[in-house]
């Protein structure tokens, strides 16, 4: 049924766009506030409302899809991808950029079909880019076609990469470890605006050639998966073979060169499985 | 004479603006040229006209007035600062970034007379945002009023920072050794947009807390410093004390609370200062 998943892109769009103008609002009118909050992992009011929107606005069009969603799950909700129809929400990536007001706040919208990903949505509101792709239609930023970079020469290469939310030394340890393998390749540069989505969609954009992170959620690539997979970039896990949506690891890279050297220099670390049950997550 | 610095200013704003056009121009046609270019610290001929067209324009303006600017201190040029009014540019912050595409690339213009700093315009052109200040005047971008964040928790606080292009192993040892102990004190996030210039603005903006690095030069923060400065923010150096405009290390903060926080951290390492006599440079 291509029509449908046609209109169901449409209709992520327009949803897509309209949570952006209350997260920008949010970020341009309320931030002050926001800043009181005390923690690294900050939710906000934001987030919830802003969820909540997509999914009722879905439901009320496609009242049979499945949602796995940030706020529902951190609620208690189950995160498993069935066959089913299923939308993949972040309302709000980038929270502490939210918080601060850094100009980097996404909101990702992937969905898929039979554990297949069908189309993303990645809207960078405070920038006002809407990145889309739909599986083999390509990638576009408001409207213009995406392409990866060419870039096959590490050492001629931007990697982009987040320092995460975790500070247990351990997991500090790997991550400094992997990122100072990879600059001293050497590349070019190192950089990380603060969101998987966005991060990712610069990897479509070609203006960084590869992204990598462990600790993400299937809501954070999902939508951006699609979106480099359709600029003509690679979609891998951090220890190599295809990407796993659920493993919260991921190698996003212009090629599959860029991609397989900088995971020879990534130093991979335990993170619990987005479909683990519940109890595990404790 | 103020009214004459006024004017100065005036004329850093527009041909800043005239520079960021052509940068901008170049970045989005000629990147693609420009990515087969084969050393970590960039140098495009974008760099040198640009310079040219600012030392000329100003030139024209005002004949006595002397410059300190990227190109022509690698041209050979001295790189000392003189009670004579001196512009000092940095006519593409950002050159890697330039290179890649990546969104944030800088043209910065600071004014010095009597060796203190009159004023200071930034223009992250891909943005298209105008960042002005003049002493005593307050801080703008776009003509809106800056303003520092007013965090004074630094676990509440995003500190921004560089990895730099020394890939020397005492050097990047001494950098993550910063950062990591920076991260884990904790705060809430490390970024770096990979301009000096635009790493400061943000400090300004309020949407980072602090910005230190060593290894930059005069004219990558002399604009900076001023803009920081008018928003309420403070200027030092990295083992504390005022900020050397030549020692190339430099800690923009929001308030000295912070700053000294960060400072408490921060290893040093020697860098070779920018008004150090030309043979030492070798």
């Amino acid at each position: 049924m291509p029509d449908l998943w046609q209109e169901a892109m449409d209709h992520a769009v327009a949803i897509a766009r309209k949570a952006g103008e209350i997260v920008r609002d949010a970020v341009q009118n309320d931030m002050k506030i926001m800043c009181k909050s005390s923690s690294v992992d900050l939710v906000t009011k934001t987030d919830q409302k802003v969820e909540q929107l997509i999914i009722d606005s879905v439901k009320e069009k496609f009242p049979t899809h499945s949602f796995i969603g940030e706020e529902s799950v951190a609620a208690g909700q189950p995160c498993v991808l069935t066959d089913n129809p299923t939308w993949i929400i972040d309302p709000v990536d980038g929270t502490t950029n939210f918080v601060h007001g850094y100009p980097f706040v996404a909101i990702s919208i992937g969905f898929a079909v039979n554990k297949e990903l069908e189309f993303g949505v990645v809207y960078s509101c405070i920038e006002d880019k809407m990145y889309t792709a739909r599986k083999g239609k390509g990638a576009f930023c408001n409207g213009e076609p995406l392409q990866v970079s060419d870039q096959k020469e590490i050492n001629q290469s931007i990697i982009a990469t987040e320092f995460g939310s975790n500070r247990d030394p351990e997991v500090v340890n790997k991550i400094f470890s992997s990122m100072r393998k990879i600059l001293c390749l050497p590349v070019h540069g190192m950089r990380g605006v603060g969101t998987a989505a966005t991060n990712m969609c610069m990897v479509a954009s070609g203006c960084v050639e590869a992204y990598y992170e462990i600790g993400i959620h299937c809501w954070d690539v999902a939508a951006g998966a699609v979106i480099v997979s359709e600029a003509g970039g690679v979609l891998m896990d951090v220890e190599g073979g295809p990407l796993d949506l659920m493993s919260r690891r991921v190698v996003a890279a212009n090629n599959k060169t860029i991609a397989e050297r900088i995971i020879k220099e990534i130093e991979s670390f335990p993170a619990v499985r987005d479909d683990a049950p519940v109890e595990t997550k404790k």
